[in-house]
């Protein structure tokens, strides 16, 4: 991913495999004002050292945040971090020791894989469909985790337009997540960077509100609803967890930076955070169409992807031929990124899928880029063909084959799950 | 100390406690200044991600605050991190596997031992005198444990105006250390959070200098020479141990704040970064002045104390019946506070002794805080008479008994040590 990422800085590049949010939309003045307010009237105290869990005006910014989502955790549960991956590794710093099990989705976050191996669990990943973790297969591994003695230290889980997916878990299998929780004394980490940029359909409750906030830890990011280059996430947990994680913290990099902080204190002080993101929504929404219009025109028929209703990525799945570490390196010489489907995976599943990030480039762009994309894919079916005798793929992929409804990103509907 | 920190954040206690540099010198203008900039040429970029091992430019500053000290890294061997304390962190995260031998100063920095621990290091302190870490007592060290058949993965020191104890490590003794690192294939974390504070006496080669980086890992930051609230520090290490550190940012926290690292690169682009340290070192060698004033004012004879030539500490040991601990919690009803001698250490020493700051407090609170401690001291020499029968000190302690030079923080001068 180091390489990946040097080699997409250069301009020529169209990167779709960033999980960039768009930043160029926020407006400079307000950023100006906000750091002239500070230097004003803080100028010391922002860069001063802070306290370990945070400011209590960060605290209370994240509690407008979660109550857009109709959460209402106790103050005193929440701990500002250094961006939501800080608090995904602080969590497994509280809670993981070698050769635990930790439970995720298949795919899964790529950042995420890295934590958990550096803490050396052993990742146990779950099949997703279009309604996000197949919820049976989880109860499937629980119990055959019980029957061996072993009980996973927690369920990882990006319930709301999945990264890398794209896909949502849908309301039954929240519920019954929760439950299940509940009834195992399992603890879920519910990782919701996105949750706030839907683009259609009804709003999902959140598991921690669902749950109440009794086995599901949260873990929450400014990231993509105003800025990543601050580093400002958080996690909520109940107390007995939470000062474990604040100790970690502490060891780890003593306290958040009190100039980011306030840099998000004086923005929510404005009231016009929601309309930040309402702004955002509307322009993913156009990028999700645009790169969906290209998949359509470019990618082949044979290729299938999800069709998020919100968030920053699309998943799309070639034929099983096709490698996609492979076809990056061909990608990259025509100056074109995506992030290989094997990232997302402990094992070696994912290999004929990509992860297609939308937010984070023009909706030119996002066309060239699929456009580039699909002509490697092309060539790589042409060679396939050549190799094995066997007719390739039509050259123009057939449009009509690939309307809303029939996206089947991982496996056809009617195959079970709850 | 979360606790500690709480009870101190009071606006009517005087906390000698903190590690705090101030920050109320740093010139809101320019702040307000180098923050339009960013706005009006790249607000965009200073919200967006930045890469794990920070910005080019963030390093090109580093690489000017280390030539100040006569160090030339490889720009290549150095990453931005998440403030001096991040670069600890993912040291030990790389090197260090439970039951692993960590070698540091007796006393050490109090927010290094929880790192050791949480990476389950089995800590090993070698005594401190006034010129530093005892080089002798270390190569002791290091021979029995060659003779186990055990290794320390490194010896972390703080060879400079040492927190907690204030001491620098002779020039001998450095050239002794860093022959001893080459002659065992050893590695040494030097910690360097304060070499150019100096008040006096002559500037000292960094460990870092005299190895040339080659068994010499080297952390640094800009939290005591600009502000701690930016949370930016860096690691210099040889290519071998930096790939792993990178990997490790990437799994902790993806990237250190662009907002902060654009903030740097504005700062030091004004070119009077070196005027801004030169400033702080005249107020703290002024504060320094009068905590040591105040300590032989209002602490009894029999007490002793470093005499810092630069940095941010003065570390005090009382006569062992007092155990500082106990001192702390009478003080806080006095509201004054400091950091007490336990917690530098991983065993029981230290009970006498108190780390005390003299940068982050106006000279008149230095005097009411000393002068408080000394009161709580004396009422603590009251009790120990009247529980013993034993003469107390005499409640006025004779200035005379504590001239420069007689200073003995932790052993008389004349029992050994490089």
């Amino acid at each position: 991913m180091r390489d990946l990422m040097a080699v997409t800085a250069r301009p020529e590049v169209i990167s779709l495999a960033g999980g960039l949010p768009d930043t160029s939309t926020f407006p400079p003045g307000t950023f100006a004002a906000q750091m002239t307010r500070i230097a004003q009237e803080s100028a010391a105290e922002a860069l001063q050292y802070g306290p370990t869990e945070g400011f209590a005006e960060t605290v209370d910014c994240i509690l407008q945040v979660m109550g857009a989502e109709g959460m209402l955790p106790d103050p005193d549960d929440v701990i500002v971090t250094t961006g939501g991956q800080q608090a995904i590794d602080l969590i497994c710093k509280t809670l993981v020791d070698p050769g635990d099990v930790v439970v995720c989705e298949a795919p899964t976050y790529p950042g995420a894989i890295p934590v958990f191996c550096s803490y050396e669990a052993e990742v146990v990943q779950i099949e997703c469909d279009e309604d996000g973790m197949r919820i049976e297969e989880l109860e499937a591994v629980l119990s055959r985790l019980e029957d061996e003695g072993r009980r996973p230290k927690f369920v990882y889980s990006v319930p709301s337009f999945q990264n890398p997916a794209g896909v949502t878990l849908s309301l039954e299998r929240r519920r019954r997540l929760v439950e299940l929780a509940r009834q195992r004394e399992l603890l879920v980490v519910e990782d919701n960077p996105y949750g706030l940029l839907r683009f259609s359909g009804d709003p999902m409750p959140p598991l921690y509100q669902l749950d109440g906030g009794d086995f599901v830890i949260y873990v929450g990011t400014f990231s993509k609803i105003l800025s990543p280059g601050i580093r400002l996430g958080w996690a909520v947990a109940p107390p007995p967890v939470m000062e474990k994680i604040v100790l970690g913290k502490q060891a780890a990099d003593l306290c958040t930076s009190t100039l980011t902080q306030y840099f998000v204190r004086e923005y929510f002080a404005e009231g016009r955070w929601q309309e930040y993101v309402a702004s955002l929504v509307e322009i993913y929404r156009r990028r999700r169409d645009t790169m969906l219009d290209a998949l359509e025109e470019h990618f082949p028929a044979q290729a299938t992807w999800t069709e998020p209703q919100g968030g920053l990525f699309i998943w799309a799945t070639l034929p099983d031929y096709i490698d996609t570490g492979d076809l990056l390196a061909k990608a990259l010489r025509e100056d074109v990124a995506f992030v290989p489907g094997e990232s997302a995976y402990v094992d070696e599943r994912g290999r004929s899928s990509m992860r297609l990030n939308f937010s984070g480039v023009s909706e030119d762009s996002i066309r060239e880029g699929v456009r580039r994309i699909g002509r490697a894919i092309a060539e790589q079916v042409e060679l396939y063909g050549a190799l094995t005798g066997e007719h390739p793929l039509p050259p123009t992929p057939r449009r009509e084959e690939n309307k809303p409804g029939d996206v089947l990103p991982f496996r056809r509907s009617g195959e079970g799950g709850a």
